[in-house]
């Protein structure tokens, strides 16, 4: 099968919609914009071995490029649209692009967005480039300037279970594992599109956790020129990730473990998100923002020294 | 220098358009259509080795993935507005971005496209993918499947110059070179931009020459469900590619050689097209359309053989 046939045969959708004039197979896709909406556009590589254990199942590997990218767009409060793919497939590796179209076809179904084009190379390893264009109302984009002194810091779900879920699959769990859960956690990250929906009115910035949440908060608060203190004891942690792991480890994989696709924002309508859930999602306040800068963590009221390694890949 | 630097330092524009609200830098880039258009998105990936040759200067291959992506705008008579990348670097190869970065800048200029957002990575080998976001009036986008019987078939320029280029460089050239000329035409490509938004209301059906003239042109057709006819001794070639080869390889680079990102079109309106010149581009009608499928070749009138091999990379 060449580029062309195989194209066509996984990675054409059967159904387009109305706002996708034309679609896969020409130069370019032609897109009809809903009136008065800005655009939001994310673009984010996967690469094989670094990104993700090469053997994990190509069907997660479609699916978590397509989410990652939709987080992108869930951070500033956007609408996924429609999405473009250039897979450079390992030459060594035949069979593998069905499944993994069928994971991008989950995903693309699941979030609403439309595959308008793509590109099929070869090369030694396998690298997945996904770009999605959204939309938002003008004005209402969120992002990672905006956090004032005196801001509440949030962060939803339960931080530090897709690296845990990783650092299971890498000890070659069976299928029925007890801690499929938190596999899953890694494999098909929920992007939280709803809640940076909801949120975009009421937050002053927000970004998606991906590297970890300290190095992700910490680069909110440098762009947004301030600082920040967290109180570790309020970061909820699920079940399955305590149940998992000693006290000890517990902080290293919520504060420094990637992959979670959470969303970690500011605000200072402090009401608004009073009831701890939002839009169906848990939503936990972490801390707070000061004046100057750098972030800073206490354990039960008392200044706590963490030492953030920085999110390294797995390899 | 982490990513985050390399991307501050080398990958954040200087100035950036109005209609870019938000650019480089946060979970994606904001942007402000213009009102009442639809967008054309394109996405085209290079492998080093691939697509260019491992030795090639890394600021051309940064022109090079931004060229080629423009001239798929091109061939449906768009215009470019922004662009996002994802760099893959081979980890092997220090101190490329700088130069590859360069390149891409260049080229941004020269098509007024705005760079709004990246993603580097490190690999095995380079990948580099560029994804292209333009607009169109509506109506306007020219398709590959729009050809017609009695259409005359057009191309610009003077095709194979770039695939010679390309072997030349393969031989070790010196910088004053004198067939320099064709070197540039595979290092720095002209994407049709103005060529393509001139055509538009004209053409029938349009396709970019990457792959080659004889299989690009197939595409179209076979795309349009229409045959046609070229007449060899119509194409034509430069002065350049004439003194280097020799009679019987001429057909070969003309026909059968990639990279050109020159347009191959389709019209009813030949007396628009008489002057042979459009855009400051030279066009030639080199065949008719037909009914029926298929491509087949005349040469001084008579039936000519031609056996396409398809593009076949380099390497």
């Amino acid at each position: 099968m060449d580029e062309f046939e195989i194209i066509r045969r996984y990675f054409t959708p059967k159904e387009k919609s109305e706002s996708v004039i034309v679609g896969v197979g020409d130069d370019g896709a032609v897109l009809r914009p809903d009136p008065g909406r800005d655009l939001i556009t994310v673009i984010d590589s996967l690469v094989a071995g670094v990104h993700f254990p090469d053997k994990l199942y190509p069907e997660d590997v479609g699916y978590r490029a397509v989410a990652v990218n939709v987080s992108d767009i869930a951070a500033m409060g956007g609408r996924p649209r429609w999405m473009t793919l250039a897979l450079t497939l390992d030459k060594n590796k035949r069979g593998w692009e069905e499944d993994f179209a069928s994971g991008i076809a989950i995903a693309a179904d699941t979030y609403g967005i439309d595959l308008v084009g793509g590109d099929l190379t070869h090369g030694s390893e396998t690298v997945v480039s996904v770009q999605i264009t959204g939309d938002v109302e003008p004005g209402l984009a969120i992002t990672r300037n905006g956090a004032n002194p005196g801001d509440a810091i949030y962060v939803s779900g339960t931080p530090g279970d897709a690296s845990l879920g990783l650092s299971i699959i890498q000890s070659n769990p069976t299928l029925d594992d007890p801690l499929y859960t938190l596999i899953r956690r890694f494999t098909r990250p929920d992007a939280r599109i709803e809640l940076g929906q909801t949120i975009a009115p009421h937050a002053s910035a927000a970004i998606d956790v991906s590297d970890g949440l300290f190095s992700d908060l910490e680069k909110m608060l440098t762009a947004s020129g301030v600082s920040g203190r967290i109180e570790l004891d309020d970061i909820h942690l699920s079940t399955e990730l305590m149940n998992t792991l000693a006290e000890e480890d517990r902080l290293n994989f919520a504060l420094g473990g990637g992959d979670d696709y959470e969303l970690c924002f500011t605000s200072a309508q402090e009401e608004f998100f009073e009831s701890g859930e939002i839009a169906g999602v848990r939503v936990t306040k972490i801390g707070q923002v000061g004046k100057g800068s750098g972030l800073s963590c206490a354990k039960g009221g008392d200044p706590f020294e963490y030492h953030d390694d920085g999110y390294r890949h797995f390899s």
